[in-house]
């Protein structure tokens, strides 16, 4: 049996990797969709196993040590992480399996996944992309313009990922996102 | 202003290559499609330019003299071939151009186009193909076993292609070569 494909959806903080990923999960609900781990507590209405894998410190630290993690990262004072062995099932029984996570985080899959297929998700303009962050709250200049050098950072990243798919409109995006899986499914290896 | 793609559908005989193109028509009609020149006489309702451009054996015969064809053929004693300038000329426009053609001249159209997107439309099975080879009327068993070896032959020249595409369903068939359009042009070259 042929194995599932390892889709990787990043990009910079800010572009609407979320929104993307939700709206893809209606778009194809047939995709298999990778749960992370975390350590922050659930929110209302957040399922262990469906949302996230809420595991303790102590938890998420063994699964450290013990290379259960195929990337993670911590933000704001709580880890998150994707789990190797979810991953690595869904593609033995020949199901793609989709991720959407930090650039960073995407780099390091990419070191263990280079048969996986990244797509970086972009802001139709820096300009939007400022809009955007600034648009999250109330947050500082200072803050404001730190994201955005960090953003700009994580644009440069954009050369080892295979496909860049523009997130003007979200239907858009999906839609060329779905495009990829099916003609990456087309290729002749 | 980036260059638009060459994009090639072929396939073995009988596979329905003239069914997909022209469903395809249909479904993107803001795609450019490369018309034939063709020393056959036109049917009933073609118009030259559009249908094909149609030539006299001596005209076409100086096109290939002066390397105006990016592929060409003979078949049942008429000649069909691909005129260079318009695919050229499109591209350069930066707009992507359409090919429906030949195994043989597909791979013509790489040696000139290396960059190209070289499609290739498989049969369901080899039985269901011949089944669409002996289905086209009411040709001797020599014929169609000769038609058959043919396409075995061209099958095995999938190798030189980009993608496969199954010709299951002429709908699905057109929306896998939507997607692979998509795709290319998402691609992080």
């Amino acid at each position: 049996m042929a194995k599932g494909l390892l889709i990787v959806l990043s990009g910079p903080s800010g572009v609407g990797k979320g929104t993307v990923g939700n709206a893809l999960r209606k778009r194809l609900p047939e995709l298999t969709y990778s749960v992370s781990a975390t350590t922050r507590q659930p929110r209302q209405g957040e399922e262990n196993g469906v949302n996230y894998f809420f595991r303790t410190r102590e938890q998420f630290l063994e699964m450290i040590e013990k290379d259960e993690l195929l990337e993670y990262a911590e933000y704001v004072g709580n880890y998150y992480g994707t789990p190797r062995d979810f991953v690595e099932q869904t593609l033995e029984q020949g199901k793609d399996i989709f991720l959407e996570i930090e650039v960073q985080g995407a780099l390091k899959v990419k070191e263990k996944f280079p048969e996986g297929i990244f797509i970086f998700l972009l802001p139709p303009s820096l300009d939007e992309l400022k809009d955007r962050i600034r648009g999250r709250g109330t947050e500082t200049q200072a803050t404001i313009d730190h994201r955005m050098s960090v953003a700009v950072d994580e644009m440069n990243l954009m050369q080892h990922y295979d496909y860049a798919v523009v997130n003007d409109e979200i239907d858009l995006a999906c839609k060329r996102i779905e495009s990829i899986i099916i003609a990456e499914h087309c290729k002749i290896r």
